[in-house]
């Protein structure tokens, strides 16, 4: 036990009385929601639900005569925070009655397929509330998506006696939470399901909830070294420093580290894809700044880079989907190729012409990550593509170009970084620990209220903790009918970057003054223990999406 | 101006009262040095100086009836603390009078070549004060070593009239500090000259001085990062983390932040080269653990690699060597050759035999790495080599060995870091801006008292700040001849990591212990505004150091 966590254990998270006191609360129906016949239609016995919200002074409280006993599980990556939605979850259906169980499955959601379970203590939970990580259940990536596994729920819930259970995960385990709760419901089962918007990126953003827990903590790790290097760059004057961010499919993280950061360039993956540039124009537009920059003196900077960058890349994207296709159907020969020139041949002559293209006009190094690195299901390995590396590598290019043609006078010197494992397990800012805290509070409101199908959500995140509100969200409200692998399939689509939105124009009007001058502003690390001013802190970005489609 | 950076802005440095007040007190002679006859023969003038001690009540006071004109620069590497240094200078000269003068000449000694300078003011202090960075003055790499560089600073110094100058930075500076010092007094310029320690690696320590500035807070920055990645292994038990830690010459880093977060392995430099060991041993050593970890169901890891490790393994280091002759010798015509695989043929048939077999065991990025990346001298970019990922490729090739054996049984996947620019400029953490301080007030006295040839130290670190003690160390004392490129050189040799000393045997100690069950220790970021027990803490692995050769 460190000093460190010594202290921080005694941090009590706040939320509003309506959570904080939750047994003298109520759960009233708010507005109905309408939605999509076709998702309507797969859920007959979820859907048609209306929000709810939690209110004082109802009649009709969350206070039981018999205990509750609930489930709960860690899906997907971590985020800091998860400890406290436990925390909230466990007190909240321990102050509707004190007797209630709540009992933690063990390693992700096949924890629950295993029947490997802990029974959460008080003990427990003082050591776990606070800390990052999800180290007190674990987590996993299996997905609960057959009837086989849904089965298979439904008989370990009611083994345990579950009368609710609830699902921390991101946007597929929440659309399965939702495919669970219809399926537990048909099936004749007592256990109700809620999901907790969990996703370090923040793609589950939007008209129903307004960040997912632990974003904050995250970019405020990553703006700490981003304000770090910043200064480095700054005193040494040496090196663009190109500092590629997690994020896989939405720039929000980019996006509010730029907000907190001020770097010369931030590139946003969702105005490249609107804007449909190619990778020519986005290396033009970087040499461009480099040059001007050059030409005032300046040869350093600090370049953000969304690690789903090149995924948004028109050129680059077509050439990801047909590598994919003929890996797949040629997969068992290529395997049997040895080394990298041997499989480049053979691949070069199936991939369309494009993209045949577009592979040999990439430097090696890419080409080999791009063929090399599969992820488990044997597709390109996005997550391992070094795009800062192959940003760097076209510049140099286009700089040399540029410099035989007189327009660059400067000294391209550079460092790679990639921030994402830093963050994802620091200690919860005190945002995160009270934002996690009620939204286990929130679920294990909707337990005690015996609603299924819903994600619990709080709103009003930028006002006072106090006036936070605690609303039920029906999940199939969340769905949408898309077409994925040549199915329709209902899902939560991932909420990107909203190009109108307050935030990115926050950026867009700032940008050209951060190419032009430094402005790097030094945030410092996560401060616990300081002025109110230094740790009870929003994320900026919030600021302009506190208009919610709830109302 | 962040909030962060408004409320450290208040933080007063702390030192002993002999510091503090500084104006009250005085230098007295304490030991006489013993020294290498060929050492003494290079300095007549300043060898033969004792150690000089800060103390009260000596009767005569470092207070003085005219202004001093001091001038400072940065040399190298950043590192924190760097502007408390200015402002302990600052602070301690107009403490002796309140007219005194500081100029800081700008981008490191080429400022003083270029006589590129501004004046200290009050208001700049008080903006840079326990900020990180050097951008107060910025910094390089030049080095005042030539008779025309010595010549060009007795100009300058004598042109600002200044009574002492500063330079603070690393060994090579300090080495050429004594030198300029010798210069300065034989051309009768009455410019005095101090240096101050500054090494991010922390190589500086020794008899001499306990540690430099700056260490504390970037291995606290890299303590940070590893305990929060070490808390995503535990939660997703699916990584080994690979984390590669800056320090070229000395494993210090590593080995502190192993001291404050437990990882599974710390791979130490002096000790692979104190057992000279080879590639393929430390890569069986590794292996072995895995192994022993993936038959206990642990399949994830923390394995600290310090930044200089391959330089230290006897084979490689022997084919660094032999292609840096090799690269020198046919340097134009290599350059002509495009490409990878030219350059390597070319270059094969003229290393030794060894060299050429051990380039050949290696991973061909490694062998691109090697070839293709030259440091600004042409020689191979060390700081550019990936060592984790060398050590990743070997040991996949060596565990799906012990797989097709039968001696192991897990699955080996893995995620690299490099953790260098992330912590240098990092705010100072209390320890650092306080050391910091009172190395500067110490510089400050030297040059007060008219000393010159001295490294301005602080003693007693562990102790209260209270009990500190200034100390001036003729940095002649410091010198030790060495061949280096065939000729006799005297230099301030590198102190590596002590094998025999109680930080690295007290991980000797524990390391079994930590390689098979995890006792990863959450140190948190720092924190600048908490409890004294978080913010006033000294770096573990100074308690095995404080016996100094200065009594």
């Amino acid at each position: 036990m460190t000093e460190f966590l010594a202290a921080r254990r005694e941090y009590q998270p706040r939320g509003p009385l309506t959570l904080v006191e939750l047994e003298n609360s109520g759960l009233v129906t708010g507005q109905a929601i309408t939605m999509d016949d076709r998702v309507t239609a797969l859920f007959p016995r979820t859907s048609g639900q209306s929000v709810l919200r939690l209110t004082r002074g109802t009649g009709t409280t969350l206070s039981r005569q018999t205990p509750l006993r609930v489930g709960c599980v860690f899906s997907g990556g971590q985020a800091p925070g998860g400890h406290n939605v436990v925390a909230g979850i466990f007190e909240g259906i321990r102050r509707v009655h004190r007797d209630s169980t709540l009992i933690g499955f063990v390693g992700g959601p096949s924890g629950i397929l295993k029947n490997q379970n802990i029974e959460i203590t008080p003990e427990l939970m003082r050591a776990y509330r606070n800390t990052g990580g999800f180290d007190l259940l674990g987590t996993g990536r299996t997905k609960l998506e057959s009837a086989e596994d849904f089965a298979t729920c439904a008989r370990v819930f009611a083994q345990h006696k579950l009368d609710a259970f609830v699902i921390i995960g991101g946007d597929d385990s929440n659309t399965n939470a939702a495919f669970l709760s219809e399926y537990l419901r048909k099936s004749g089962s007592n256990t109700c399901v809620t999901g907790v918007p969990k996703t370090i990126d923040s793609d589950l953003r939007g008209p129903w909830t307004e960040t997912s827990f632990g974003f904050d903590t995250a970019v405020r790790v990553y703006s700490e070294l981003i304000a770090n290097i910043a200064k480095d760059a700054l005193s040494g004057k040496k090196y663009y420093h190109f500092i590629r961010l997690m994020g896989r499919s939405a720039s929000h993280i980019t996006l509010e580290a730029a907000l907190q950061t001020h770097p010369n360039v931030a590139l946003i993956s969702e105005e490249i894809a609107r804007d449909g540039k190619s990778m020519r124009e986005i290396v033009d537009d970087l040499a461009r700044v480099i040059a001007a920059r050059a030409a005032a003196g300046l040869n350093h900077g600090i370049v953000l880079v969304p690690e789903g960058l090149i995924e948004f890349v028109p050129e680059i994207r077509a050439l990801i989907d047909d590598l994919n296709d003929v890996i797949a159907t040629h997969k068992d020969y290529l395997d049997s190729l040895r080394g990298f020139t041997a499989q480049i041949e053979y691949l070069a002559g199936r991939l369309k012409r494009e993209s045949a293209g577009t592979l040999a006009a990439l430097p090696l190094d890419i080409q080999r990550q791009l063929i090399m690195d599969r992820d488990p299901h044997g597709n390109v390995a996005l997550s391992r593509i070094e795009t800062e590396k192959l940003l760097i590598e076209l510049l140099a290019i286009r700089l040399g170009e540029m410099k035989s043609e007189g327009h660059y006078h400067g000294k391209f010197a550079w460092q790679t970084h990639f921030l994402g494992y830093e963050g994802r397990c620091a200690a919860p800012t005190n945002f995160d620990a009270n934002y996690s805290w009620c939204l286990g509070l929130t679920a294990a409101a909707l337990a005690a209220g015996g609603h299924t199908g819903y994600l619990a959500t709080v709103h009003g995140l930028t006002n006072p903790v106090e006036t936070w509100q605690a609303v039920g969200v029906p999940l199939v409200s969340m769905l949408t009918m898309e077409r994925r692998k040549g199915k329709d399939k209902a899902v939560i689509r991932k909420t990107l970057v909203d190009l109108n939105g307050q935030a990115f124009q926050r950026l867009a009007t700032l940008r050209d003054e951060w190419a032009s001058r430094d402005d790097y502003r030094f945030t410092g690390p996560i401060q616990y223990f300081g002025p109110a001013t230094l740790v009870d802190r929003v994320p900026l970005s919030l600021f302009s999406n506190n208009t919610c489609a709830v109302e």
